[in-house]
């Protein structure tokens, strides 16, 4: 049985003992810092804070659509100032497995990637060759001709230095690309996905997230890709291996009890941080199976401590 | 605990038997009748065995991508003697569960269709009004301003009397038409699919199948679909509602335990017949979890009653 969390708004005192315990706060970033194109109010206040306390900042993102790079960019633009290096996505995550922990043959280095340019861009950043991905070569109709190449293994169509297959969300999914996608797993392929999340929120509403690409692939195949995004642990030990942190002085802070909360539990940090203007809610932090150590109303109330 | 089948090839008097049994015969056909574009020796003879002692041929498909006109043409060419009215598809199945079974409102009578002219044509042949399948004009990439526009309930796009989202297998499957359906579903409508086979077989080997079309659906939606073909019952119910026959005197041909086999046996009928010459093999049907009234090597082992 979990503890119930600390209810630090308003509390001081806790605040201060809470920050003081930790040299690395893991943001999580959308119900966090902002909500779709609206940065809460305080957010860079309360960043400023803790980098003025000398505390390392982490974006953690599961958003694979972008490099690490455009991800900067769409904080500047939202008006928070970061570093490319304190942000850390699933595509990054992905690309670091695939170039530094598996241990391809000679022969298997490709990757064939359904997903958009941020994968490619990170997949680069490590020198890992791939194909698929944003070529516009794959963005056509499969032909009856195509049936018949797949079958046949022909090497034009199925690349035989394929030996990764890494999913991430692709806005130009279609029917080809699942078809080459299930067939180099079918011959041998790693099955890896960037993040398997199963909703995408945009302007307000929802569409179905990256691990809607990876669901027709699951179903075909009966296997579950490695996903390398959270809650998934390789996405940890990578934050890990890049910023070489003690984990009992790092807090994992999401809104979200069954992804961010459970990232940091799964990861024995030392702290994990709820806040309430996402998705979980008092309820599902204080009563549900995954709580975190604390929780706030809203991330700015972090400055209650001054 | 089931019985062991029995095993019939070679059996003469246990094949009369059988035959005698039922008035109506179901078939599987892939696997059964034929595979890929191979027609086994012997199928026509045996089909036209059983049409010389009165029997009910019924030719039962979970493709949906073609009409039962186009399917006809399909055994045309393989050259087995059929008519339109002996074949029962899973768009057909689908469109009789839409147009007789669901009592939709007055305002909610539209299908926004995933999936091929197979299914257009047999929703036609119900006078089920629908968007989506085939239109040009969703064969093209998701833009910003669609997020924003589905978000705002934009009657151009989600149009307000689509009540049912019918799945079937789409080579035309897209990012856009993903969302369309997934919101269409968020918003109340119900959520059908004509099969949930997770491959398609061609070629000599698999691609992806019509549940891999549902299945990002599902994820993002964390809900299943009313699959309307094998092995589910509302198909049986429909088959039945057509052909009207009494269920202890008809028997389901399968290669596939898991699915043919498992049809007939929930469908309560009479007999099932399985075939070693498609999916499942001698031991899945003898020490399987779902076992036939008996089997055969192959169908054309019928003809050995005579």
């Amino acid at each position: 049985m979990t503890a119930s969390p600390r209810y630090l708004t308003g509390d001081g005192e806790g605040i201060r003992e809470f920050i003081d315990k930790f040299d690395v706060f893991l943001f999580d970033c959308d119900g966090v810092l902002w909500s779709g194109d609206h940065t809460f109010p305080g957010t860079n206040e309360t960043l400023e804070l803790l980098r003025s306390r000398g505390k390392q900042i982490v974006f953690v993102t599961n958003n694979s659509t972008k490099s690490r790079a455009d991800y900067q960019k769409k904080l500047d633009g939202l008006g928070i100032p970061s570093t490319t290096e304190e942000i850390f996505s699933s595509s990054y995550s992905a690309s670091i497995y695939i170039s530094r922990i598996l241990q391809l043959p000679e022969n298997k280095r490709k990757v064939f990637v359904l997903g958009e340019t941020g994968i490619e861009q990170e997949l680069r950043s490590e020198k890992v060759p791939f194909i698929g991905g944003t070529d516009p070569a794959y963005r056509r109709d499969i032909t009856p001709e195509d049936y018949k190449r797949i079958a046949a293994g022909d090497p034009e169509l199925l690349d035989p230095e394929v030996g990764v297959v890494l999913v991430g969300l692709d806005f130009h999914i279609n029917y080809l690309k699942l078809s080459l996608a299930f067939q180099y797993v079918r011959r041998g392929a790693i099955f890896l996905a960037t993040n398997i999340d199963s909703t995408l929120p945009s302007s307000g509403t929802f569409f179905p997230g990256a691990g809607s690409i990876s669901a027709p692939l699951i179903m075909a195949l009966g296997k579950e890709p490695v996903s390398l995004g959270k809650p998934n642990q390789a996405m940890m030990d990578a934050i890990e291996g890049k910023f070489k942190f003690d984990r009992s002085r790092a807090c994992m802070v999401g809104d979200r009890a069954n992804t961010d909360i459970r990232f940091g539990l799964e990861g024995k940090l030392g702290g994990t941080l709820g806040v309430l203007t996402g998705v979980s809610s008092k309820e599902d932090f204080v009563t549900g199976p995954t709580r975190p150590l604390a929780y706030l109303d809203k991330l700015s109330d972090l400055l209650g401590s001054n």
